[in-house]
């Protein structure tokens, strides 16, 4: 099916087709940087506050004693409101935006509104999208989960004996999930710089082995009570939608820190999320199995269908500060053993409360091969080998000034593209301890 | 120094002297079940909105354009003021409820004012204190890391390389920190019944292990720039107040599921905290030195002063479904190798943003003998013995219908103790699953 024409210019291979409208936070100089939501079409952005405080929504009277979220500085009242809404949104803004609209008076032919409204991107700046109350940082990726394993215990115990049986994760840091474009400072820490040293010494010193760590994050749009699991069944409809992660990772002092509790300040030094929330609506044409899983698992985690993840290719291109970009993966979103659904469900299943804004990462997403790998640490074999850049460079991690950008899309036909936009972000030299 | 006298009738035995002045976060009818900051004193509690309405702070002129940080349903917007705004209000309450009060006029000969705002304790019921953004959990506590080595690794590698080098800690979740008195279910989840099994499958029924952590929490009052540490030197000023938590535990959960990446559904169903934060100036007479660090730390994690943690009396009392209570444990607070400040300093040491209303857990405080231990997995000696209680029963792990009392106080004086109050939970019965 052709996809729907737009009165508004958009660019064939724009993420932001028509098939897409996700949602994000903007500011911009006609609002007096106030923060607004707003949903992403081509080259533009419509201002949904500018947008209801204008009328127009007033084609979709069902949302009337509801358009105060559109009023908020993040996503999570919008979220807040259900899946229901957000289909019936999306649906009545795709129908704003069409050629052949019900509603040409609503925005088609409303100057003075598109004036208001509908602002060029380029003028335009994104923000976190959702106040995130907890963040966690789940471990789905079986390929890299195999060969992270492989390069500490070999293939015969790559995986530890839980791995298929439960979709493994951890607390995550929400205070500094940032949004696309925040500059990452590499961080201080304790490492060791000879681990066959007895006893063992630690070094403080900046992080030598600053990663990447390619990932899916999944914004929650609704909660529920302590004591309360959400049951796989009902799992997917706690998912407002989904964005680009990089979570960058201090791999050297991950090595020392990470026992017994898990890694710390390896990760919190900041995780990147693309700007604009896509929503599963959006996404359902591309739904794809998960990775298959060989193991019996428990009731509480199977699902209905094994189509629960999405094959989003993800393209991660490396920058160097000289301006030589290489793309240094391309794989899909749908390497993941276990779906956001399953990973709902476990977290919950003692009676965790999740709330509307937590944010799930899917974990590190790796394809099996040499190309399509979510961490520099797996292309570079656990240090072993030189990742070959554009302009004779190389790199085993990463250095200052680099900057790294992620992108996902879905389909391929021009002008119904469903994107996520990049998810960006460059190093910056490590503070200078004097003390 | 004997402790001034107050014209309020305050228990000599009460946690809350004058010496106290905690601050917390009540409801009760006389405000219309209104989220209110307040604090305790002996067996009131002084309404801080109606207070700060009703012309209360007029003594404290510096106050004047502060005041709507009493009319939050959260103390995140008072904490935020910094310490020494604290320190100021504080004292001028001392002053107030004081017998020899510099300002007789504000409340003491003020009837109608004492009617407003200051409410018997047992007509107001107590919430949580915070909005909490990130709630991490640290494991200073030496002695518990050492015991629970012990049990998995023998003496000689009880604790890992990296102990004694850095506070080890882990992100917790944040949604799940509930005020003493809320009920906590039993978690659900995998577990190993038979760890000698190959392959390795888990079970699913309810947590069979359920055990308390014995806790001090910390709550900060500022935050930091993404990508600036705190440095060690201005940690302590980060500090609003200390409260008791009890990080209830599902050992059996954890074992299975921890590796590689730590706690997670063995933690987040359930953390308690007591309802009224202690200011580090009420504390500040009971300062000890930490445990003995015989290895060379680092400098950014030098403080000036050995006596950076606190000696709290701290008790555990366990009550069974009948009514008989046993003290379990009693120990003292001071048992930890690493001070808050240290915490402070070593989590942020990377970048990592910290924020007012963060909750810092100390990780499991258990003294060197056997009746003064902080998890009943140290009690129980890893499942080998019971534990004996009032009424000849006994426990290895909590029962449905357990209620665990922590109690925490610093002094002996009469009159000038500076308590913690209590810290409860109550274990209700797991969700029966059907699907």
């Amino acid at each position: 099916m052709a996809p729907p024409g737009s009165w508004l210019s958009i660019p064939a291979n724009s993420h932001f087709s028509l098939a897409n409208i996700p949602f994000g936070i903007i500011t911009s100089k006609h609002s007096q940087a106030e923060k607004r939501p707003a949903v992403a079409i081509g080259d533009h952005v419509l201002d949904l506050k500018a947008f209801a405080t204008e009328n127009g929504f007033s084609g979709l009277p069902s949302l009337k004693e509801s358009l105060e979220v559109f009023s908020q500085p993040t996503l999570n009242a919008f979220a807040a409101l259900g899946q229901p809404i957000h289909r019936e949104v999306r649906k009545y803004l795709q129908d704003v935006f069409s050629e052949a609209t019900s509603h040409p008076q609503i925005l088609k032919d409303n100057t003075a509104l598109q004036k208001a409204a509908l602002l060029p991107k380029h003028e335009t700046k994104t923000h976190l999208p959702m106040q995130i109350g907890d963040y966690t940082d789940f471990f789905a990726g079986i390929n890299h989960a195999f060969n992270v394993g492989t390069m500490f215990r070999g293939p015969a115990n790559a995986l530890q004996a839980n791995y298929t049986h439960l979709p493994v994760g951890y607390h995550g840091r929400a205070s500094t999930v940032v949004v696309s474009g925040t500059r990452i400072r590499r961080p201080n820490g304790q490492t060791l710089l000879d681990p066959t040293a007895d006893p063992k010494v630690p070094s403080f010193e900046p992080c030598r082995r600053l990663d990447i760590e390619l990932e899916l994050g999944c914004f929650l749009c609704s909660s529920n009570p302590l004591g309360e699991p959400v049951p796989i069944k009902k799992a997917h409809e706690s998912i407002f939608g989904f964005v680009l992660m990089n979570d960058w990772s201090a791999r050297d002092i991950q090595t020392w820190e990470y026992v017994p509790l898990g890694p710390f300040n390896a990760k919190n030094f900041g995780t990147s999320i693309s700007a604009w929330v896509v929503l599963p609506d959006a996404l359902d044409g591309f739904r794809a199995p998960k990775l298959k899983n060989e193991t019996s698992i428990l009731p509480y985690l199977k699902e209905d269908r094994e189509d629960s993840v999405y094959d989003i290719k993800l393209e991660v291109d490396l920058t160097t500060p000289d301006g030589a970009t290489t793309t240094i993966s391309r794989t899909s979103g749908a390497n993941l053993l276990w779906s956001f659904p399953q990973m709902i469900a476990h977290h919950s299943v003692g009676g965790c409360a999740m709330q509307t804004g937590d944010l799930l990462g899917s974990g590190t997403i790796s394809g099996k091969g040499e190309t399509d790998l979510g961490s520099m640490l797996e292309m570079n074999q656990a240090g072993k080998r030189e990742i070959m850049l554009a302009g004779m460079d190389v790199r085993k991690f990463l250095k200052d000034g680099d900057t790294v950008t992620i992108r996902g899309v879905c389909g391929g036909e021009e002008g119904a593209l469903v994107g996520f936009g990049e998810c960006v972000g460059t190093i910056e030299s490590a503070v200078v301890f004097t003390s």
